[in-house]
This record gives C-alpha cells, structure tokens and sequence, in this order.
C-alpha cells in the first residue's frame, strides 16, 4: 500500500522544505524514495530525520507539484530536530534507520517512526480532494503524457470536482488546471 | 463540500444500521439527506439521533454499496443513544434539529453534532482508497449507466487499485467487481 504523505525535513541551515511524497508502511516504519536529485533527499542525508505528515488538505500537494505555493507553514516536531507540516492531521516523526540502493534515482530510505501524533480529526473523505490529487499526479507528468490523455482525465475528475469540492478543493484545482495551460502555452510558444 | 461519510443509526428496536452518505458541514453540524425509503431515514424519524463516522477503510463503503457485507460492527455512542461505527477514525454524534421538504425523496435533515470524537489518527491518503470509492459511485447506478461507460470508468480505477492498494482496498475492488459481473448476468439471462 501506498499512502500519498507530506514529507518535511530541514535542511542543515534549518531551512525548512515540504514535499508530496508517496510512503509505503513497514513495520515500525514508513519507507521513503525521494528523487535524486531532491531537496528532501538531501536533507535526509544530512539530518537523518523529518516528518511523515498526513493531511487531506488538497492545496498542499497541488501547490507544491505545481510550485505555485511551496512555502507551507511548519512547527517545529517534538522528538526529532525538524519540522512537521502545520495543520496536519496527524504526522509520524522519523529517523533514517538504513539506506538502499544509495547510488540509485530513488534511493530507498528506510525510517522508523520515533513519535506517532494524532493532531486532528479527519473530516471524512471527499471525492474532490482525490480528484485533485489525481490531477497533481498528471501534472507532474505533462511532459510525458500526451494533450488527449490530459483532456480526458481532467474531463473526468471535474466531474468530482463539480459535485463535491470545497473552495480549497477548488482553489487547488485552479492551480493544477492553470499549469496544464502554462504548459501547453510554454510547448505552442 | 460533501464529505463521504458512514451514517449509523438504531432502530426504535434497537438494532443498528449501518449506511454510506455524502454529507454536507454546516455551522455546527451536518446537513444529510437519506433517501426515501431508507433505513436511515426510518431510524432518524424514530430515534432523533445517529452518528456520522469518518473511516478510509474501503471495504464498509463498497461492502455496503454491494450488499456483500453490511454488518459492520458498532459500539454504543457516548453522547446520543445511538451506535457508532467500531474502527473509524473519528465520528460526530448527532441530534436531528429540524427536517425540511419531508415529503420529497431525499428530504433534508439538518443534525446539530453533540459530541465529537477524534479516535484514531489518520493515516495518509491513498489513491485505491479514492479508487474504491469511485467505483462503489459506480455500481450504486449500475441500473442507469452504459456498459462502456462502466468498463472504461473501472478500467482507469484500475490503475490506482495497481499502484496504491493494500489488501483491504483489493478486498474491496473484489466486491465491486463481482457486483458488476453479477449485474450483466442477471441482465444477460
């Protein structure tokens, strides 16, 4: 399984740096495959800890897939020197237990949570944050997928969209839906 | 904003139920709108209260959607003497403040929350969930939707089953699909 996470990780300097990342649950643990290069890869090198976050608030993963907004606010975590995501509904803070593959484009990080929080209440789930969620997946891979595609998975998802957002929900799409047109603006220019 | 949630109720007998619902937040509470008949509908009138329960676990939405499982367990509420449900990872308890349109098929029932309870953390989005989720839409309008439409909708659910899905969410996936498989043999003969 696969749960779609917001990792946080400071950089040496203690800047912090918020991230969509796909996580996958181990005993103990959660595994992690930030890109090389990434920013959170690097911090992780260096610090050898972050935060899992878990939210279901749409414009953190659209507004940083589509680096429209990156600069989500963070408090600092309580077990390990980092950041978790503020407003979370809950975040695992994690330690860099044993590295894999560490030459590869995804290394894999295996990282046993140290403290488990339950921050908030889920609401209960909604069919337009999935749908921009999907939508964000696309985005990040305009150059790869063809216009037709495009068109006719964002033709779907509105549908969710329409019936069941919120105005975050729908801010979040109007980003994504505005990076496809700057896209196809870019590539006809 | 509707939210999916899982609605459950007791009879003036005593014996809970237990329903998918898109609810609405309004100040203070959730507006919901059983259809005529429904269970919940008959429980509501009679009893006055429920609860609205947030879970991510798939199978109890596509479980009740086909009929395949519908049992879901329950414990008793803290606040109403209603039944919430067992697992979920958070629920409001509900008193029903006032009905409106109560003749039509989905009259509106506007609940006032009286306690709320944060039980579980969350633990990420996750894309099959999404998947299952979409697909229970699906096979709850088996009765007016083409078989193509179907086909191609399950086909790109697929992928995020795939890609994203522990066993609860393949268990689900299982079910849906048996209910379509089901549905065109019994058009079919």
């Amino acid at each position: 399984m696969i749960r779609e996470t917001i990792v946080t990780t400071l950089s040496p300097e203690g800047r912090p740096h918020v991230a969509p990342m796909g996580a996958t649950p181990i005993d103990g643990g959660w595994l992690l495959q930030p890109f090389r290069p990434s920013t959170t890869l690097e911090n992780f090198l260096a610090t050898r800890c972050g935060c899992v976050n878990f939210t279901d608030d749409a414009r953190v993963f659209a507004g940083c897939v589509t680096k429209r907004r990156q600069d989500w606010p963070t408090e600092p975590a309580l077990a390990v020197p980092s950041v978790r995501l503020a407003g979370a509904l809950a975040h695992d803070e994690v330690e860099v237990e044993r590295i894999d593959d560490g030459e590869g484009q995804r290394p894999k990080l295996y990282c046993r949570t140290v403290h488990a929080a339950n921050d908030r209440a889920f609401g209960g789930l909604n069919r337009a944050v999935a749908a921009v969620l999907e939508g964000a997946v696309l985005v990040s891979r305009l150059d790869m997928l063809p216009a037709d595609k495009i068109d006719a998975e964002f033709g779907y998802l509105q549908i969710a969209i329409d019936k069941t957002a919120g105005p975050e929900e729908r801010e979040a799409w109007g980003w994504l839906s505005d990076a496809v047109a700057a896209h196809r603006a870019k590539a006809a220019s």
